[in-house]
């Protein structure tokens, strides 16, 4: 089967930027391409890089995500390419790559002749990490494409605090259906264990499997595998009026 | 060629949700993936089951449907294989799958073995629906998937209601353009009688072929096979100040 | 490799029409789909036009593109296939696949043994031109789906006003990014010279490389080859409250 390449990006689909990417990939290669999003919001490196870590495990082994939320296009940021669990990263210099921790394998993009002959300097996406993430789905090897690079930018991501029995964390996300995605990790709450959340006003016991029936706030371990906030066929963020950093507090009120 | 695979959800697509079903499908089969759409309203599925209804015949005999409007996620609602048309359909028990009238032959999917190997309590359409749909795609039968079953969930869906010589349905859907979709099928207008269709204050006499030119409000058999209304190079919506719901009778003028 | 079929609409992505389109293209052919955008503002041939010429050189030669921005759909206006630089264009004959100058061959759609048996007035995107364009990606010549014409309609675009050493344009669009698009072509605006731009009561002083760091408004060419103001991290739109067709001077203050 022919190799994989998701795109993950802030463009949008109103403008012709996605679409211009997977045409030079679909141009360069016999790829597969298939869109993860489009939509995160514009510059939000931190927001793009969860998606990435909760992404990865979805794409088969060998495939090549092209992550591209990329404020510095143009200036001297790098382009990278970054090896991670059996996968193939290519993008921007600035963290939207990088796990939150451990090392992982980089190269830099430094040969020109692997790129579109002319490059706009605003679109990197389309003119240099494309026609790589091409070569990748074509089996080329990153050492033809980049050097290695040992110092690759790390994002600062608001981890989750833990302060044994509380964990603090933050709301991260909401996604389409209201619900609100935290960064507290499915490790850090014990299915077994008696739990409250807190978020605003708002007190919730005990966490729960699915959404399920009712109509009252639950807490759960979500797709994205970290404590999430819902509202059984309702939107969790207009009920509990949150936004995206707003504080959530996990205690564990067994310990 | 290999086997396609449409997609219809109420995902949006500003979450990587569709991304990640799309690319488990593909690491699971060759199927071609399309998006139908991902823009079902938020647990419509009413609407949802429309748009199957309208779309099936535009996907190839053999295809996969995978469609997943799904509130019960998680709970005990079963997941279903259906066969329509020669199609393969794939997704919740509860109506979205079915056709408003006749038998149609289904199995529960009650195969772990088949599905990925964790499954997220949240997530059926990337982690059970998915890899069945590429099962089917791979040409795996039915029952190698599930076993069958003769109580499908069927969905209350507001149908026309005909009293001769008059009809009354409603605005089920309002697309893109502002054009109002009824649920009125086009067998229940009579191309070459006399028509006069009723919406709020508005009156609309005869039957448009075509949206066609001017600037007033016209009647016709749109590409849902359903009458519809529009005003030529405008929103219907914003002109007729309508809403999804809003009652419309069309009257056989000539009986 | 299998030719590639774009997609270009006013559809949006809501509704299931860009998805039908790319199944019948998926079940008449191995052509790969790729869409451009769906998010055309409704009925605006121009920008269509404009995002065909920003988009073409990026799909390989022998491409086939579908653009469909189509208010007189079901009407006299004829279907056309456009051969430019290698590609093939099939959608409306109003000007929406045309280039701004210069002559190519166009053939009419005339040959309904070619497209979908049944074909709703309101969707030739999917009856006409998908089959249309699927035959094109299965090697089928031009002249056995349409007959030559020598008149094919131009759309008026408001293109930008050389008056040495001034340029007078309008911005045609404003991307996700709140970038000001205009209709000042790259090649009005030398690199190497002095520059002053303005729009409403905004001056820019020289022309910047790419959006860089800072925030204040700078002009550059961007990736569509037409100047463009950004403001650096921000939305341009927002800061300088400008709209669509809102003018553009351009002044080489070197002359």
């Amino acid at each position: 089967m022919n190799r994989l390449v998701a795109l993950l990006t802030d463009f949008g689909t109103n403008d012709p930027y996605a679409g211009q990417v997977a045409a030079v990939i679909t141009a360069a290669s016999n790829a597969r391409v298939v869109s993860l999003t489009h939509g995160v919001p514009a510059h939000h490196i931190q927001l793009g890089a969860h998606i990435v870590d909760a992404s990865l495990e979805f794409l088969p082994s060998g495939a090549v995500l092209l992550a591209v939320v990329d404020p510095g296009v143009g200036t001297e940021r790098r382009g990278l390419i970054v090896r991670r669990d059996c996968r193939w990263l290519v993008g921007p210099d600035n963290g939207l790559l990088m796990p939150v921790n451990g090392d992982v394998r980089c190269w830099t993009l430094d040969r020109p002749e692997t790129w579109r002959r002319r490059v706009a300097p605003t679109f990197h996406a389309r003119d240099v990490f494309a026609p790589v993430a091409a070569r990748l789905a074509n089996f080329e090897r990153p050492e033809w494409l980049g050097s290695p690079v040992q110092d690759p930018v790390r994002v600062d991501r608001p981890s989750a605090c833990v302060d044994t029995p509380s964990v603090r964390g933050e709301i991260i996300h909401i996604d389409g259906f209201g619900n609100l995605i935290t960064n507290i990790p499915a490790a850090f709450v014990q299915t077994g264990s008696m739990l409250e959340t807190r978020v605003g006003a708002t007190r919730i016991d005990g966490l729960a499997r699915t959404y399920g029936d009712g109509d009252r706030p639950v807490a759960l371990i979500g797709s994205w595998n970290l404590l999430e906030i819902a509202v059984p066929g309702g939107s969790a963020a207009e009920r509990l009026e949150c936004r995206i950093r707003d504080t959530v507090f996990v205690r564990h009120t067994d310990d």
